[in-house]
């Protein structure tokens, strides 16, 4: 490739680094934002980067927050006794856009894959642990994903919470599937 | 949606304005930006912005380059009177890919579009007759898309270049039928 084509090469390179963004895509992308207005690439890199900067974890919940505590667990109305317990901000996001669920979240960040290295120790269970110990929770409802390493997870911390006499299970889906199932929930 | 994924949102909004990238996409790719580290993230925004900064149009060709001429143009071995004509920069980058053609290009920046209200003014038809008479041009070559506006763009500059007494053809789909096309080119 000639010199010339260096700064669109370095843009393809970058993008093809997202997920779902093949090579060939990367390149098609790099090549549009090449020919759009300076403003408009700026307001796109300003986004992305003033964003992922503005953005650090619930101290609560390990939600996206941009203040301590994410909007969730600032509303005192949502501590009622429910922790609705996810992998991922994303889950909080489709869950909230149910307006369906009024309690509180845990985010685990992950989920357990022995295949992958990935222990109890690695996601946010310890921290689930010390809630169930120092807030009032009646329930957890495990909202993992419904695949193998989902279900695992959700098995495993209804294990280690069954003591503590708190829990709910359902499987989760998609924004149907999670609204039908958080009507039928189960105690453990 | 709680404020505290505001930037997550702003993300997802400017990702949604790429071509072939759709509101879930986007927001698929905002949660995973939103988990990259900081430095990964820096990098993206400053490729996208610093890319599209440090680049400009050729001024004999209209191809990207970062100096006052491209990589083709400054390469004096190049200006052997073939003239490849393409819609954009991306078509450049394909047929140098193929390292058959030795000449160099003349980039339209778009295609004839009574739909869309580009005319041949909109164009860089009028840089490409300007070349014609002030470059050693013995052939141009018609390589804009087979489709129905890359034809009828490639068919209005073959007339208006016919007098002048140079001129080829060729379809022009992928790659492989491109270099095939390039061998089986004909006089107009």
């Amino acid at each position: 490739m000639p010199e010339a084509s260096d700064p669109i090469a370095r843009m393809a390179l970058q993008l093809a680094r997202l997920p779902g963004i093949g090579q060939k895509s990367a390149q098609r992308l790099a090549y549009h934002i090449a020919g759009l207005p300076l403003d408009q690439v700026k307001d796109l890199a300003a986004a992305l980067w003033q964003g992922r900067k503005a953005l650090r974890f619930c101290a609560r919940c390990g939600n996206y927050t941009q203040e301590e505590f994410c909007a969730v667990c600032a509303d005192e109305e949502r501590h009622n006794g429910q922790i609705c317990v996810v992998r991922d901000a994303r889950d909080v996001a489709a869950m909230e856009r149910m307006r369906d669920f009024r309690g509180l979240y845990h985010v685990l960040g992950g989920t357990l894959s022995p295949m992958n290295g990935v222990g109890p120790e690695d996601i946010r269970i310890k921290e689930l642990l010390a809630r169930l110990s120092t807030e009032n929770v009646q329930e957890v409802i495990l909202a993992t994903n419904p695949d193998i390493e989902g279900e695992a997870t959700a098995a495993y911390i209804a294990r280690v919470i069954k003591p503590l006499g708190v829990g709910s299970d359902l499987e989760y889906a998609d924004e149907v599937t999670l609204a039908k199932a958080m009507e039928g929930r189960r105690e453990l």
